[in-house]
């Protein structure tokens, strides 16, 4: 999906994303790649990469622990725990990238799709 | 984080990313708004929005609980599964992305480096 | 409320766990024997019992989401959010302890054992 | 390995857990003693116990993240995975005592409980 992905918009003249590669579609390949290169793609079932997308969201919880909402409010300030944050985050984002790509899903439609859904299902009251 | 990031495409006359809204940019600000909106933002502490993002990776993770390997490589071809996997991506990524948006953090380059720092972690042999 | 489980315990005159089957042992086997009787086993691998298990934890952590610090500690004066706790509680334990019975694990010696541990990691200060 | 253990309690002519503090009340005494002596109750809300509770549990699938149902299965013959799983088990079993002794939740009782409403939920066929 991500090879028709990117010529379906490359063949619309969009650069789709900036050029130097930050975009959905470019970091899937980069990570697909990256395993490939080291035969990790074994390891990728669809299984395994959810448990390890969980294990990496815990990572990002475990920083907040014990902190009040007001220090959790305040953790960038804190330059080790903002660059363990930025860490987590990009964890977090790669297994989910790498899953969707081995399913076949794309996580910007998906949840384009779940806004609209949401937007239906949770409509602002009237004079707000 | 992101008004400067949206400005600084506009200056450069990048579409970047989709005009029908399918990129990061612009789902986060149709999330903001959805919040907004609704007045939700009292909740959305980066604590709690940690804690949001866990729960929903583990509601992906539970779909495939107790298939082997090999049905959870065919989940997608199940019509109810596939949709609850594809919910919970969206999930998952809207509370990182809400996550990211209160933080001022960008995931996308997050991850680009990470695969930049893990590509000097794990170099592949030479030859392979 | 576990000193006045104790205490009547005591005060009963039983032994090793209650004869009802409130002990961890007692919980095992009829984890054990419910599994048995419907042909679960094959299910329970430690692999899958780990996932369930953050699956539950996740479903505990769920019911406190939203709420501040002073709200989660008054969580069981509402009825129907006591009842999820304890649900949820159930099935954290549930899951650990097939894992423990699965894999030949004593849960309660390895705490006790890691308590003594801790007890020399962090020591406490002289004076206090 | 459960059964071993109930009936070395038992042949010893011990009672209520054995003397050496491994019945649950115990534990929930040594961890609750632990805290105090350290100050660390400040930081044990309901809410951030069970988000640490989740955490843990997250280790625990860690080591299992890339690892097949066969592999799994053999994880205690590794030494050194061996101890990691026990630690987490007798992490995730902290939390959640502590979690309870905070609430006041009888977790023994709470999953006695639940297995007879699921014995009624999930009654075994005639004849098996």
């Amino acid at each position: 999906m991500s090879e028709s992905y990117e010529s379906e918009r490359r063949a619309g003249g969009r650069t789709g994303g900036r050029t130097d590669g930050l975009d959905v579609a470019a970091l899937q390949r980069r990570l697909a790649a990256f395993a490939a290169a080291r035969d990790w793609q074994q390891y990728h079932t669809p299984k395994n990469l959810a448990a390890a997308l969980s294990v990496e969201a815990s990572e990002l919880v475990e920083i907040f622990q014990w902190l009040t909402p007001e220090q959790s409010a305040r953790v960038m300030e804190d330059e080790g725990k903002a660059a363990r944050v930025e860490d987590e985050v990009a964890d977090v984002l790669a297994y989910l990238l790498q899953f969707c790509e081995v399913l076949g899903i794309d996580a910007l439609a998906a949840l384009s799709a779940k806004i609209d859904r949401n937007e239906g299902r949770f409509p602002v009251n009237g004079g707000r």
